[in-house]
This record gives structure tokens, sequence and C-alpha cells, in this order.
């Protein structure tokens, strides 16, 4: 751990920090998530991934979309050139919840662990919309990092 | 509960749904999330509030600019006037969390809770970007819907 | 018809015509297209649409979300609260082609008749970007307004 | 010809592909496209070129912001670097159509004819808008890729 | 004049303020600025605007699309449906500068000034973008608010 | 000096000018700007940054996100890569000006003026939003390029 900030200069102003002198390097980012829903909600989702009403379709792309807003939403992000984006669903009937793992991987000069928590968020939020007529006590949760991989900081696992 | 999607057509197909016949009411939505950090961010944040680095302050901005990009963000979204925005946050030391709340009142035809949702949810993504220098094992969790008021469909209590 | 462009003032110079005094009223537009792809392509979209890969659920997805982006793109529309969007797509197995019909409505002062057409083109780039991997021969075609209500200048069909 | 999808992994799921070990190289893309018109506005045009509203202008730029906004409008296009962009037109009167082409180069890791068939839908979609006072039967045409250089899948020739 | 800020609430946090209880009334707001430019700016902007290169066309064209991106690049404004909006320019042969004047209008809840500053602000920036290969020493100057009409806090002129 | 466009082609399109054989290099760009304001607006923002209303960190914010909006805004500018961005204030009260500098750099195949130059606009329209309600007659002017480093043009300062 390291406890001083990076994103703020010595007189406490927010910056968007140096990496122009940072290697280009290969780079991943997993992150992960979960909506709790309740029973109703995990079998309209279940029968509309068939023809009903593809409800983790539109959160996929809406994922991956705003993984490349990422640093339009994050005020001291980089702005990045994903190489690769792709969101993955569990449903996990019997915990009652919907389970959402996005992975980033660039070739850059900086980490994306942030384009992957977007990622993740906004697909979580898109569930959150298309089921709210059915029930809106649903709650995001456990939104985390589980790796990241590349760049001099070292390796993570969580 | 009401078991039928709204967000999809008879075939199946996503929909933004017509909300071109509902009146214009005055509409309230309050969410919240918090983010589980630990000590040294909880010191960092609260010395940074002062002079140091605003976290907070950047979270708000990046969260309230968050809350008019929701339809640009969540697909089925209906493009909102947002009337009113604001987000607060509070350091919960000993429970090692800070937790955002985010308020957006509209005086339109359809409800504010995605962009209350999504102010939380940036605000967050935030906190986590000016603070992952220091530790990445941060998690954001319990983000829900508190209070939705206005509409037909009647007022929410979380 | 009429002679005269609108969207320049008398010195030739573009502008955002005044719609301030326009009344606001109950305005729709369909619009529809078509992509003219191989069989192998044909086939690919049939098959994806059940569990392989969902090409017109993404480019549905992306047709929407673009009708939201259209006085974005386009410099002299103006901005707009979209009230319902959809976008229907029919395989035309034997001609080789693939329509894309997108269909807006607004309660508000101008027409969306630019919005349907952003939406069905976005629609049809989002199939093209999809299946350019298979053959990059596809042509993007007979993009027109099919019918347009609402607002003084009266109705219109194609 | 490939049979395969790229934009969808094993399980159907549609994904960013993975470009981060490609190579960087000069890669170009042309795209053309048609808006077919009426007299009335291909006389509107041609004057207005001069100086009294210059269509094409604004629709030239339209298409050269457009380019830049791709991977923001098409799911999973990848964001690019654009390094050099232009659209041309040619007013064919006696076919009663001004034709569109658009140019895009980069120096990066994968193609840009999305881009190049972005900026051509936009340019046309822009000259509809800014025409649609005089008729509203305009439609848009043939929009499609006519070469493609750079890259390992070879170049590409309509 | 008043001294208190309307844009943090009573513990100093930003917010967007509350328009959903005012009225809807016809609103106004014209903001003008300058660009301080060599002798041969000013001569190849005015050659320019008529066959070889239409600096100010491509200048207006920015400005009135900015005017629509306002909301999304100052925090605290309220997204608005601009009902019309020009740029004029006017250059000033003996004083080195063009001038660039914005008028926006709007049917609405909240004022357009910071509408009008952003279209004369980006107006200017496209000129030095253009213009900067010739000469760097040009000078965005005096932009401000030269009238405001609508809205109960009566009328404004500089 | 140069009497010479780049940002139109030989017959006089505008064009977003070939920088894909241009060498990656380390760039530099410095911009500043002052908004005149009144004494009460001093008093206010002086106070602000301590606890009541953190004015200058709003505007802080918004000029950086808008540095990377910057080609999304001026129709000629290049998508770039930001590598690092800082904003600073100097509060001049006898003056009576408030004077942003806002410090872009990046490793790429372009300048980072545009940048430079929008960072501070923006960072200064967003000051003006804020303290509007306190009096409206303050300009935003002196908006120039200080200093540019990197590329094969040479070195500015001006």
């Amino acid at each position: 751990m390291n406890s001083e900030f990076t994103h703020f200069d010595a007189a406490g102003n927010a910056i968007m920090v140096d990496v122009t002198d940072k290697g280009i390097t290969d780079r991943t980012a997993v992150a992960e998530g979960e909506i709790i829903v309740c029973k109703e909600i995990i079998e309209a989702v279940k029968n509309g991934t068939a023809a009903k009403g593809d409800v983790l379709g539109v959160a996929r792309t809406a994922g991956i979309m705003a993984v490349k807003q990422t640093s339009n939403l994050i005020p001291m992000c980089h702005p990045l050139m994903i190489g690769q984006c792709g969101i993955e669903f569990e449903i996990h009937e019997d915990a009652g919840l919907i389970k959402a793992v996005c992975t980033v991987r660039i070739s850059g000069q900086t980490g994306v662990e942030m384009e992957a928590l977007t990622g993740v968020s906004v697909a979580l939020l898109t569930i959150y919309d298309m089921c709210k007529a059915i029930d809106k006590h649903m709650e995001m949760t456990r939104i985390h990092l589980i790796k990241k991989t590349g760049g001099k900081s070292g390796d993570f696992y969580a």
C-alpha cells in the first residue's frame, strides 16, 4: 500500500497524472459485480435470453459501449484505445443474483481497471433498468477488481 | 410486483417504451451506495477534503455530470431534462466506508431512478479511481434506490 | 414542394431554425432502409438470432442509442426528448437483404424524421460491422422516410 | 469469404475482438454513397455552394466529426486515433443525385472501413436534413466500401 | 448584484440548482467574443469564405454543435432543448480581429447564457485551429454576454 | 509564418490533415486565459475555496474533462490519447481577475495546443456559470497559447 494520492499535485489540485514516459505493455483487467434480484426477475431474465426479450444481450452491449466512455465519465482517467473487451453473465438462481464479469485488454501506457469496473457497473445498471417494472428492490453489490496484469506496479489478484 | 417486461415488445425486441401520453408531473428519486475502503483511504479522503486534494469534490462533479449522461449509457432510457441534482457523501469511519446519496428531481413524463443510480455509481467509481494508487481492494456495494415519488405507478420507499 | 432552404438565414449562414413558437404536438416518423448481403451472411444472421450471436439484437440496441444522438451528429438538428423508439428487422432471404424499420414518437415542437433515419443508418452500419469478417461487399441502400405525422406541415407518406 | 463471425465468442456473446497483438500498420479505407434528390434540391445545393448557404460544407464537417464518433455509435468498434479524414462530394445533375466519398487513414492496429462508412452515412443524413424542407422523398443509397488497404487480411477493392 | 452562490448548497457542496418549479417562458441570450489575428490570417479567412476554404463556415457549424453540448461541458448546467441557434461573424480588418456573435433562443425553465457563451468560445477556438499553421499568436478575447431576456431575474443588457 | 492553410485541400474543402507519417514525439502545450470579475466574486471564490463551495475545484475538473473532448468539439482536430493534464488558477485580487493556466502533455503524432486552449476556455466558462448569479458582467479574455514544445515545426513561446 501507498498512502500518497497520485491524482493530486503537491498543492492538492486534481490532475490527470503523467503517463507519457511509461512503456507500452500488454495490460489486462477483470472486474466483477452482482445484482440481487427477486425470483420473478431471475425467471424473466432466463426466459428472456431465449426469445422473449434479451435483457443480458442489451446489458452486454451497454457495458461494452460504456467501457469506451470511461475517460469521459471518470474525470482523471486517460483516454485509451481499448484493444479487447467482453462481458459475461452468470445467473445464480439459488443465491438470487446475476453476476457480471468484464474483461478488458490493452496494449498501452496505463492500466484498464477503471474500464473493467465501469463496464460492470453499466451492465448492472442496464439490467436494473430493464427489470425495474417488475420490482425496484434490486441492489447492485460487490463490484470490485478481481485481476490486473501488466504495468510496472505488478500484478494484482483480489 | 408486475411480472411483465416493459422494455420489450410482444415479439421480444428491446424498445424504448412510449411515454408521450404520460402527464408531466414533478418526480424525485433518491439512490445510495457505498464504497468499502481501508483506513489509509478514509484518512486520505478526510484530510483531502480540507486542502490536500478534494476526492469527494471531484467525485461529486463526476456524479452530477454522469446523471446527465444516463440516457447515453443505458440503452432504453429516455433523454430527460433534469431539473435538479445533488450528491452528498458520508464518511463512516468505523464501518470503513464512504456512502454516496444522489437526489434527482424533474418535472417530466418519466421517472429519474436510473439517473440517481447512475450518479451514485459514477461518484463511487471516481472515488475508486482517485484512491486506487493507495489500495485496489475497494468494493462498491449496496447501490440501490431508496425513494421515488411522482408518476402514476405510485411512490416507492426501500 | 418549397424551394427555400430553412437551415440558412438570409445571408446564407447555416442556422438551427427557430421552433420556440411551435406548438407541442404528438409526432411520429417511420424510416426504413436495407442492407444487401450474401447468402452466408443471411444464414449466419438467421442462426445467430437464436443462440450463436445475436447480430440483430446488437444492431437494434445500437440504432436506438443512435436515435438519441441525432442532434449531436446532424449539425442543425434540435435536441429532442424522444418519447418512444423501436427498430424492427425483416430478413428477406430470396432478395438477399435485411431491412430495418425505425419508428420514433415524440410529444414536441419539431418532427423526428432525422431521428428515424439516423436509427436506420446506424442499425445497418452495425450489421455491416458485425458481418464484415464474412464479406465486405455489403451495400446499405434505399434508406428513406416512409411516414411522418403531426406538425403543421401536414402528414407525409412515401 | 469466411463464414465465421469474429464479433461473438464461442458461446455466442458479442465481444469487442482482441487487436492488442496486431501490428501497427498504415491503413486506408474509402467508402462512398449517394443521395437521390429532386431537381429543386440539385439547384439549391449548387447555388448554395456559392454564397446562399453551403449545404455540402456543413455536410462535410458533420461527416468528418462523425468519423471520430464511430466507436461511440457502433458497439463493437474499437476506439481509434484517426490520422487523416476527408470527404468529397460530386453533384450528378443528370442522374439526380449527390455522391459522397469519404477517405480515412490511420497508422494503427485495426482497419477504418467502419469510420469511412459512418462518415458517408452522416454526410448524407446532413444533406437530407438541410434539404428536407424542399422535399422529403430523398433516398440514401448504395453506401458501400470501395477500397481498403493495409492489415493482414489483404487489400480490398469493390 | 447578489452575493450568494446558487450553485452550492448550505454545506458548500456543488449542486445543479432546482428549476422544476420555474415557469416555461421564452428566453434569449446573445454573447460575443473576438479573436485577434495577423494580417495574413485576415486575408486568408476573407478569401477562404469565397472558394478556397471556408474557415468561418466550419467555425459556425462547430459553434452551433457546441451550443448543444453545453450541459455536457459545464458541470452544473441543465440539459436544455435549444429552440434556435445562430452564429454570425464580423471581420474587422483595421482592428485585426474577427468577432463572433452567438444568439440562442429557448422556450424553457432556465436561461441560455452559458449556451451562447459556449457557442462563441468554440467558434473562436475553431478559427484558431484552422489558422494556427499560419500564426500561433492569436488571442481570444472579450468573450461576454451582451443581452439576456426572459426569466424572472429580469432582462440583462451589457 | 506560413500563409498556407493546412486544414483545406487544394479544392478548398476542409480536411483533417494527415498525421500518419509523423513521428511519435513528446509534446507539451501550455495555454492561459483570464476572467475579469467584480470584487464580490473574487471574495466569494476565495472563501469558497475553503469550505463554502469550491468554484475553482469544479472549474478545474470541468477543464480537464473538456481537454479530453477537444476532438469532439473542434471539427478538424485529431483524437489524441492525452498523457497528462493539469489546470492551475491564480486569483489576482487587485487586477480583479482569475487566471487559468492549462498544461497538456502527450507522446504522440501531433501537438496539443488546441487541447490546452480548450481546457482554459471551459474552465473559465465554468467559473462564469458558477458566479453568474452574483454578476453577469464577467468577461473571458486574453486566452492564448504561451508555450508549445515537441514536433517538427519547432518550439513556440509567446
